[in-house]
């Protein structure tokens, strides 16, 4: 099947990037690929709305589900993102009249993708979902075709633009974490709801859901995450980090343990010379280790129109070019539910903001606490002292590699000390 | 073609890694993939020597072109690397007695391609060359497959892992270019040979001929290349770019400039905040620039047995899923022959370090010249006045874009000058 036609569902950025790109390179991907995709209809919530095309020379659908049983159309294009509800119904609907899918929708796949990856294989079509997860980063493609036959041990990244934009301009202005989220909302790049998904670490974890079923046949299952937003991110221990080398971000990382899945979203520091302390602002990137390629680095435009609507193209093209669909890159009856690793047993390196009074013998003490309960201090900041009196000063600490569970414990100890003024800020270091 | 019977021409690095890859992995390609991958013959220049497999599992052919005409084998892998000779007559056997070619050969796609690839086509053959370019990266499958549709404007990168590595460990050890390279000759990393390739930027060259066809449409054709290699690079020039916020990196780089070819590979200043600053060792790594996606950046292992070997299993599993071959990414058809963009009039800022008597007047009369020929200077570092007597002191000056000839005609004035003592180092600044 070489010529597509397209009925396409939500006309947001992404939606509208679509229609513009379809209808100015129409020729080129004839002329290229011999591809013919033909936009048949189109629908969104609103009708009569300023857009950068004339929807006049589509047929409209004010509902979308029945463009999902037209005829005339051989391919929907899910766009509205809705975790459930309306898209889903789309979806089901398109897949019941034989039609081929592609979405951008994350939390959909996350939450409810296996029962419409089953429906999509009962009926030998295509439910493809390259723009779900990284913008236009081509991830989905390379882990199910160009290193399908190898196998990963790892794969962790930076899969939020928002938060990636936000630790980034708290660092480089030296702003706090409410200040940066209002020029966020101001500038348009997140609102009220999505801000909740994206600083709350839950979109990452979307993503890092979809990453994980294809790395590891993990059953898709959203509450396999450990999840930890950034709003808690302090401007001063994102100072503190850059002068020990560092820079948090927001990762996402699964890997499987002892045979339990472990999916972890949360800030870390991360190393200045690994590759994903350079990935700034509103981008992506993500790290693949597998047992023939170390580490395969992919970086760029995590979300945004055009990325997106390019990721969108890459699927189109797939289905106009394939008659079997490998939506998964295995079978589906490999999908296997993992039990989830515990987060007590997580072992990793720290680092510590202690703030405690400026007194004689504080560190001493608190550096006994450490070796009594035998965990490892790597290094140790301790700040000029404060000009005001009375004034807690900060005493950073960063730990070699320590059981979670066993950490925990000593920071209880030293919380309960009668010098220690605030609650121990705890984050974890990305070591790998 | 869900199994392949295999023939393996050549059992280096990558040809050993690959039999025990597939050895060990047989069951697993089967379970998750379907894929029955079988090594029927093998064959290599020196039967008895030590391997990391018993050569007995397998039939055993003195010269690889019989192997190419057996009937037993459907898919050959050529793993040799000749530019021309014994490589070329495996593959045209195998293309003309129906058989699929897998290569990792760079020099001879590079080189005789063209007449290969139409062999291919005539007889609905893959010939596929994932492992000739940048090693365990999927950079060939990138842009046929997930970006093909998109429209690139420049591919930019790292594509040699020797080089790479000698001017990473002259900038972190303080080491002289011959110091180096007797290290990495010492190591076994690069050969007499391989070194010559290598450090003389053909290997690099080879690699970016493949990407500009892939990318425009460009006739395979090596001559199309402005190649300058790093065995001119002086360890002060490292270490001065450094000062100025640069590393410098053997960058390979194609677009079209006025419908016109411009491939070029030379040793440029990188910037730090640019990511291919942060490729070190022998990673290899690439940018990819398209309409859509402002850059896509992929890094990983350039070389060595395993990631290459993955990238070979890569074009296998290709070849397992499909009945069509599209080894271009466009119809063969579609190659057209571009002039080539002329060196002089590539526009570029540029580092510069003018060896110059210790004396006063010489900085102004310097830059005088520059300011007569209208050319634009961003920074000029001055260094502190040499304790020896009479010792030339460097003067570095970044200009900012201007065309490569203007730029001459100032450098041989200023090269005529009495109290400049050396041939000015000039070196290109990566900007994008």
């Amino acid at each position: 099947m070489s010529k597509l036609n397209i009925g396409i569902a939500g006309l947001g950025n992404v939606g509208s990037a679509l229609v513009q790109t379809i209808e100015e390179n129409k020729n080129y991907f004839l002329d290229k690929k011999d591809v013919e995709l033909n936009i048949v209809g189109i629908s969104a919530k609103t009708k009569n709305k300023k857009r950068n095309f004339n929807i006049s020379n589509y047929l409209w659908y004010d509902d979308p589900r029945e463009m999902s049983k037209d005829d005339n159309c051989n391919v929907i294009v899910e766009l509205i993102g809705e975790e459930k509800g309306i898209s889903y119904e789309i979806i089901e609907t398109a897949l019941k009249n034989k039609k081929h899918v592609v979405t951008g929708n994350k939390a959909l796949i996350a939450n409810h993708g296996k029962e419409l990856f089953e429906l999509a294989n009962i009926n030998s079509l295509a439910l493809s979902y390259e723009a779900a997860v990284a913008g236009g980063i081509p991830v989905i493609k390379t882990i199910k075709n160009s290193i399908s036959l190898d196998r990963i041990n790892k794969i962790s990244g930076i899969l939020n633009g928002t938060t990636n934009y936000i630790l980034t301009k708290m660092q480089q202005d030296n702003l706090s974490f409410d200040a940066v989220l209002k020029i966020a909302k101001d500038k348009g790049f997140t609102s009220d709801q999505e801000s909740k998904l994206d600083i709350g670490g839950y979109d990452a974890a979307h993503k890092l859901t979809i990453l994980s079923t294809l790395c590891f046949k993990s059953n898709l299952n959203f509450n396999n995450n450990y999840i930890e937003g950034i709003s808690n991110i302090k401007i001063e221990d994102i100072n503190f980090a850059e002068k020990l080398g560092y820079k948090i971000k927001l990762i996402s990382e699964a890997c499987i343990i002892e045979e339990k899945i472990s999916n972890f979203t949360s800030p870390k520091l991360v190393s200045m010379d690994n590759p994903l302390a350079s990935v700034d602002n509103a981008l992506n990137a993500i790290n693949i280790e597998t047992i023939h390629l170390e580490n395969l680095f992919l970086e760029g435009e995590g979300a945004g129109g055009k990325p997106t609507a390019s990721s969108v193209l890459s699927d189109l093209y797939d289905i106009s070019q394939n008659e079997k669909f490998d939506n998964l890159g295995f079978k589906i009856d490999k999908l296997q539910s993992f039990e989830k690793y515990s987060a007590k047993n997580v072992i990793n390196s720290y680092y510590l903001r202690i703030m405690t009074e400026d007194k004689p013998g504080v560190l001493s003490s608190i550096t006994n606490y450490f070796s009594d309960f035998d965990i490892s201090v790597k290094k140790i900041l301790q700040l000029p002292e404060s000009s005001e009196v009375d004034k807690p000063i900060p005493i950073i600490i960063t730990t070699h590699n320590i059981q979670k569970e066993k950490l925990s414990n000593v920071i209880n100890k030293i919380e309960g000390l009668e010098f220690v003024k605030e609650k121990i800020t705890v984050l974890a270091i990305h070591d790998n």
